[in-house]
């Protein structure tokens, strides 16, 4: 069996650390990066992140596609994409933590009424808050996959009011899940912390919006750590300046970097972070992909595919 | 047997709260509200959080001291306090709830490096920052009693390398438990976090001082939740202003309320909370002192009960 070719073409990331992952991970595997592909017939998989599109033209032999990040939206829109290989997302233990470190964080930060106190300090003004049990404090996630599935066990573990929200019904100890069109109007109903961690699809592109957000109690706080496309940003700053929403922690952006002079840099009651909240790490992840790799030359299948259909 | 009566003197609570927390507690306790509290040789019971001094002297039939806080260095600065009679502390499920999460919040906080991605919004800067596995960083502990124990367990649930230091030797799943002056010198050499949860008495007055804080690594962060006694204020902001201290959360001060114009309130390191860390719930701690009660008059032993000599 000849060595596996891998074409490399992933953009706005550390291509050395990666490089290097991957052949410590399988020093068997030929890494070609993009451009400088050679023999377009060689090559066996592609290791993609926000490539150029077109790019897998011709690569008559490719039998898988991996995608550096868990959302699979920043391939997909090569709508080149040969249909009949498999896509394969990311799905690294890393990752997750690093997901649940900042969730749990973002929602102790508001749930403990941090940027109340921060004001105070800045006026000089002592007053203790309120402080309500976390039993008390009802969050909503969207999404209960890999990343929201971790973050609701680890809020539900602080002892949260967690309910989640997912495509198809789901079932997981300490949380309440619900699904569907009343699932969601349940969840908004009630959520004083709501956090997307959804993919995103045709179906949840622009689902944080001025309905769905206005259904939401007031003095809500959003976090979204999934996509920029989730959210329609020009609803957002309305309903924080009327106080229906009271702050928002946005980790992603239409336009990633988010761009000098947009609003959001600006406002005081939203955290701008850039697109950081939870990386994939190149260790661990190749060993995944090298995992991956192995598992599919011994004729096995391939793990964590994604269903184009459902585009997640 | 007549039934049990108690001398409320707590200064700056909500005493209608408590009052009421009492009543639904222990229906047959007779509240009295210093300074009205009658024949003082009819008094069982002290509930006392900042009270004046000497106003347990004359109260001949006082069987137990019930201190409102968590740590009693409040109620003993009266030093006209009767030796014989026992003091018991507050150990709340609520209050200790209320630490973890302020605990994990701040720990992520830093961890998250949340202060540089503030100033870079500020600046209008986007780079993500290096991603330090929740292994990889050095959370150390002061004290592992009733809270200390439960933010280390919670922090090592999430994944940190967590290092705790206690009197006695102590044994906690998932923690490095040291002891003792030697044990200090190896937990503050590697702390990158340092929390502070410790009992203020004799030993620990001024623990957080030029010496210690020094030999932490440099960058690292203080976050003291327990007493303002411990941290030798002005050694603080030297240590913040050279960069060998990256930042404090300090929720506790010599003086509270902190006062107006003190430096901690405008150092752009230091975050000031009122106080509010962890509070004691009337509603949960009132049934913890009826119990208390119930279990001395039915001639079984009060728990919790603070060990003078020690001061905790
Ligand atoms: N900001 C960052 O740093 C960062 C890092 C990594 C990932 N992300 C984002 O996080 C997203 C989630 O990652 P993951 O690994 O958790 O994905 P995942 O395992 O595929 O889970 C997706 C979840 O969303 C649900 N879902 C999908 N479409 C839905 C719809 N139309 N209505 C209701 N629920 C729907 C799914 O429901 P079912 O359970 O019914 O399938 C599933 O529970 C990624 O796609 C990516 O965009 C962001
Ligand atoms: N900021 C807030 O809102 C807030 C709220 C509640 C409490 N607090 C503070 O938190 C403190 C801790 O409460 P707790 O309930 O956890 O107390 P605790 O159960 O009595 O535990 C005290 C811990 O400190 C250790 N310790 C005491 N003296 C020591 C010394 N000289 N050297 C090394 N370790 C020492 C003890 O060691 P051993 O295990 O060997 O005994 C024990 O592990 C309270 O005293 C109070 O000051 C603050």
């Amino acid at each position: 069996m000849k060595p596996p070719v891998m074409l490399y073409a992933c953009h706005q990331v550390d291509q050395d650390a990666w490089l290097s992952a991957l052949a410590a991970a399988d020093p068997g595997l030929e890494v070609r990066v993009w451009p400088d592909i050679g023999d377009p017939a060689e090559i066996d998989y592609a290791f993609l992140w926000k490539q150029p599109r077109g790019i897998l033209d011709g690569l008559v032999n490719l039998k898988a596609i991996f995608s550096l990040g868990a959302g699979v939206d920043h391939v997909l829109r090569d709508d080149s994409l040969p249909d009949h290989v498999p896509l394969v997302r990311m799905v690294d233990p890393t990752l997750v933590s690093g997901m649940v470190e900042f969730v749990v964080m973002r929602v102790l930060h508001y749930h403990r009424h941090m940027p109340a106190y921060e004001r105070q300090q800045r006026d000089g003004f002592w007053r203790p808050l309120p402080q309500v049990p976390a039993a008390q404090r009802r969050v909503g996630i969207l999404g209960l996959g890999e990343l929201g599935a971790a973050a609701g066990r680890a809020l539900a573990g602080l002892g949260f009011d967690v309910t989640g929200w997912s495509r198809t019904a789901r079932d997981l100890a300490g949380l309440r899940c619900v699904a569907g069109a009343d699932g969601l109007t349940f969840l908004l109903e009630q959520a004083e912390i709501l956090v997307c961690l959804l993919p995103l699809t045709d179906d949840t592109r622009g689902i944080l919006n001025r309905d769905t957000l206005s259904r939401l109690p007031r003095g809500a706080f959003l976090i979204n750590a999934a996509r920029g496309g989730h959210l329609v940003e020009a609803d957002l700053i309305p309903l924080l300046d009327t106080g229906h929403l009271a702050g928002a922690t946005l980790d992603v952006f239409a336009v990633e970097p988010l761009p000098a002079g947009h609003p959001f840099w600006f406002h005081p009651a939203i955290t701008v972070l850039p697109h950081a909240a939870a990386v994939t790490h190149p260790v661990t992840a190749a060993r995944i992909i090298a995992g991956n790799i192995a598992r599919h030359r011994a004729g096995q299948g391939l793990v964590n595919v994604v269903d184009r259909q459902r585009g997640y």
